[in-house]
């Protein structure tokens, strides 16, 4: 789309259609909503000042992209977002060469920009990064690092702060208004030859400190922490006055050293009813446009984060040695009642995944019971963290990790497939997952008194499971829901609720299920049993093959010298997985039970024809439902 | 040791003897020098003024504590410092009751001090974490993350920077001495006469900017970012000035809110030939205290960091495209030459893994070929980067894991047991490991061309295995390096000479090697012709057993329907691996090649005994040497 030739009024309308296509789509098919609206207005910005064919255009987080997206091309495809096969929720080089990068954690964007400039400097080319990141992508430690290297360095790159809060945004902006009018003005002059003449009253030969009382006045306003790491600093502007974020840019882009640009923008803009910093509708499912209320309500079944978060304020209020964190996502990890109830034991760190482990580890030295909610893909974050100051010391943290396994729209970088493998080489880890809502309260009691790290990991959604009682856990004990013949399903965390769906597809076969429980410590000795009664083991766990559940189980054989059993993995394959609806990703994948059923029916014909040992159910015994 | 009742001359003497106590022993046993005798002063100061036996003492690393073990009951046991068994070279709560917490990477205190002031408010006790951090660790996100938090909620904190970097130190050190005088005096009234008549001419109502521009005189000293974080700042003070520290610690510790205290020492301080910013002072190896000449000369044989140095130099002054980054470990990682050599191409970024990793992507999508030097415990800092922004991408970054296997005196906080676990199950990662000095070369030169990510890991110090000649690396292809009779050692990386070693010992038995050089991918083929050949397989390898090389296998032959191989593996077991010398840790692992030959032998005398399948060995004709 052609806009630098666009006059202010023109770039004000595509603003209004631009919003409108959002909402469109965006209450059809769900997405993030109110910070891609907040941001419509700078993006028309960048687009204007910036070349997105020339020029790295990073968008940090990228969930607010949807602009850019719609002004590169995609302006039709975007009916699919988020679908399946359809347009990406985030940016992505593989959907459009406009999309420089892919990204869906927080605060890596300006380590890219950074990374970009070093590569542009040394091609000797004129283009320049430009980068775009939220207010509350400011507090993870990658951006200081980058702040550090970037303000060293001095590489051009724009970096616009698209700040959204809207409780800090007034007293600040007035002020600067006024300064950013008056700078040029009589009042600054005199200021300015006050100064000097209180800059004659040093000793002779303290430039050092002449230096620093002159960057003082820059410091009054808002970007003192910026301009302390060597990076300019303009603003706050209005994120929402075209003119004026063109005019800026420009000069920023003129400067030819790092800068920050500071807009202050309202989340939702131009949709009434989410403007305004309400959490709820930072990312939302398909909803009414008139009303804002919701198409479909939730369908009964409990989430397992609402399921975590009940029974966590239940035993919060009876131990008052529960602790816990969140790093930012208090509304998905379920943990925003328990910050609300009991504000001096827990604590929103904001994005900090580092700090949020870290600083659990001493209150568990002290008596204290923390709990750590997080996604099972933004642990990944903290993993040296976990290692080092949890796992070294032994105590007793337990992760609570949500959106194990596939998490549908968000898509790749979202998806919760590595968390068995990267924590299960890891000494003094316990880990384990519930399959159903009364495994899930259990498993969070037994928490409450385990000594030493835990981690447990549970589905996005609801779990696959019906809800029935089950034992109390004990440390590394599986449990066998279910006798059979021949076969065992092994089933982990929610991979419990899909061996029970596949064995019901499989009409005559009735395999033994085996609910794990623990990949770590395994129930050794329930295995040993398990592997001379029944000789072809099934894994049903979600999450990556390598390194995963079945992994875990041959590396026992091995250890016992068990030889003879076959197994066969359901767990993912060795590539990123994709977006969309979690059933469709799955039946994408092969995962849905009845295409489960399927290949275990073909496992076990090839085996009784590639003439088995002949204890393995033969084809004629054998059916398939039609799934 | 009772210091508080000391006068100032006798902990002058006491600081001495301290010196003295720490130069005696690590030059006998090597660790770290400079640091540590830079610390002992201020480290006098916080025994003096705090309690260790209830405040929370957290050193930063760790590695310059010895004058705080020295102080608390280990003075004669200090003798064993970093010996196997003996005392650690960081602080351990398993060594000491006053060690509170275990540290041995960078940049974790802040969040240690965080999470133990929120336990002593909740317990309502009358403690106060103290930390010492070098100014070396706040170039880290996790310090940024941990200070947002402290400076946002106050809690009681004393936070001893204890600056060592001579370049900045002079200048700095020189106003501030100055205006810390001034602050009383008449110079300081006037200049806040002068401001006040500043701010009479701001407009009615402009309290905010009033505020700021009263804060701007604080600022003048060096502490500004960390006031604006919310963090009060005192310093810099000289930090080897006994009563100086003590008094301003004092007055830290009274004030009841976050507080820095910027000392200045210097690095090797009292032990003249270390005196300075000379890093190879930081962390030494036995030296003869007079000349300060090491003991024995490097033995020989090349260590895999000169390999690597000097490879990529030979590889980057043919192609320009080559770059590379490192997190604050020139020295270690063998970066020193490049970055000099190559200033425009080479950086070191500080302590900074996350976003050294993930600014290199962008450099490797522009076309460049980064080289991302690490060592293997502290890529784990990096990890969520490099799924995130690596293996997403699928940019080929090349990760030089250098310290990948057991470090030896530097412990458990270093070893780098982990990384094959934690890389293997990210989609688009390859993996390799060389085995020696050719095959390195070899590996590296595969590395310039190869187009996606990719870690190649190899030890601390020369690798086990001779210089011999080996073929030109192919993706995923394994080399054979002898045939044998019915066993298989599968060796990769620093492993292929641990098997060459303990085929040594065995003296009738010819096993098979195989240097098996990618684990991912595997060389599917090659293992299959091998699994026919060979039914017992041995694997070799420095790594956690947990999802390591073995457990590849095993996810491969159940891929691949191979039954009947039987597969021991003599990697790491699950548990944390104590500090002491490698050959001693080693020895106490059961990993020496002459106890490997007896596990060998005695597996495949079970084997036989318990009717095997009659292919192995037989236990007549098997013979181990005496080791």
């Amino acid at each position: 789309m052609q806009i630098k030739d666009k006059s202010p009024e023109e770039l004000q309308e595509l603003a209004q259609k631009i919003r409108q296509r959002i909402l469109e789509v965006v209450s059809r098919n769900g997405g993030h909503l109110s910070s891609t609206l907040g941001a419509v207005d700078l993006i028309i910005g960048m687009h204007y000042v910036f070349d997105a064919q020339k020029d790295p255009f990073i968008f940090d987080v990228s969930h607010q992209a949807y602009a850019h997206k719609l002004l590169t091309d995609r302006w039709d495809a975007f009916d699919t977002l988020r679908q399946f096969g359809g347009i990406s929720g985030y940016t992505n080089p593989e959907e459009s060469p406009y999309d420089y990068y892919k990204a869906g954690h927080s605060s890596t964007s300006i380590s890219l920009a950074v990374g970009a400039a070093k590569a542009i400097r040394l091609k000797g080319e004129d283009r320049i990064p430009v980068v775009m990141i939220g207010d509350g992508s400011m507090s993870a430690g990658m951006v200081y690092e980058a702040l550090n290297e970037l303000g060293d360095r001095k590489y051009p790159v724009v970096i616009i702060l698209n700040d959204n809060e809207m409780s800090i945004a007034k007293p600040i902006g007035a002020i600067s208004r006024y300064l950013s009018k008056g700078m040029a003005g009589p009042f600054y002059q005199k200021l300015k030859r006050k100064t000097e003449s209180l800059l004659e009253m040093l000793p002779e030969g303290a430039t050092y400190m002449a230096k620093k009382f002159e960057e003082s006045f820059r410091l009054i306003t808002p970007g003192m922490l910026f301009e302390e790491l060597g990076i300019e600093y303009i603003g706050p502007i209005d994120g929402h006055d075209i003119p004026s974020i063109i005019h800026t840019l420009q000069i920023a882009k003129s400067m030819g050293k790092p800068v920050i640009v500071h807009a202050q923008t309202i989340k939702g803009k131009g949709y009434k009813i989410a403007e305004g910093p309400l959490e709820h509708w930072h990312g939302v499912g398909p909803f009414d446009i008139e009303t804002g209320e919701p198409l479909k309500k939730s369908a009964g079944a409990k989430s397992a984060t609402q399921i975590f978060s009940e029974t966590l304020q239940e035993l919060a209020s009876r131990d008052e040695k529960i602790v816990g964190v969140t790093a930012a996502m208090p509304g998905g990890t379920g943990l925003s009642p328990l910050l609300e109830k009991y504000p001096e034991r827990f604590w929103d760190v904001g994005i900090a995944e580092q700090h949020a482990v870290t600083s659990m580890g001493p209150l568990a030295k002290e008596g204290f019971k923390p709990f750590c909610a997080i996604y099972s893909t933004f642990l990944q974050r903290g993993y040296d963290q976990v290692i080092h100051d949890i796992a070294l010391m032994n105590v007793g943290v337990t992760f609570a990790i949500d959106r194990a396994g596939i998490v549908g729209e968000d898509g790749e970088t979202h998806q919760g497939a590595f968390d068995i493998s990267y924590l299960r080489p890891i000494p003094n880890m316990t880990l384990m997952a519930p399959f159903n809502e009364r495994s899930f309260k259990k498993a969070l009691r037994f928490a409450v008194d385990f000594p030493m790290p835990l981690a447990i990991r549970y589905p996005r959604g609801a779990f696959m499971a019906e809800d029935f009682d089950v034992p109390d856990y004990e440390t590394g004990r599986a449990h066998l829901l279910r006798e059979g013949e021949e076969v065992l399903f092994v089933g982990y965390g929610n991979g419990v609720g899909r061996a029970l769906e596949t064995a019901k597809h499989l009409e005559e076969l009735r395999p033994a299920i085996l609910d794990l429980r623990f990949v770590k410590p395994l129930d050794r000795e329930l295995l040993r049993e398990l592997a001379r009664r029944y000789r072809q083991w099934f894994v049903f766990s979600e999450g990556a093959r390598i390194g995963g559940v079945a992994s875990a189980l041959e590396e026992f054989f091995e250890e016992e010298g068990i030889e003879g059993v076959t197994l066969e993995s359901f767990e993912y394959e060795d590539r990123f997985i994709p977006h969309g609806k979690t059933e469709v990703v799955e039946e994408h994948l092969g995962l849905r039970p009845n295409q489960l059923a399927r290949k275990v029916a073909q496992r076990l014909e090839t085996s009784s024809k590639d003439g088995g040992d002949g204890r393995v159910y033969n084809s004629e015994k054998k059916s398939v439902s039609k799934g």
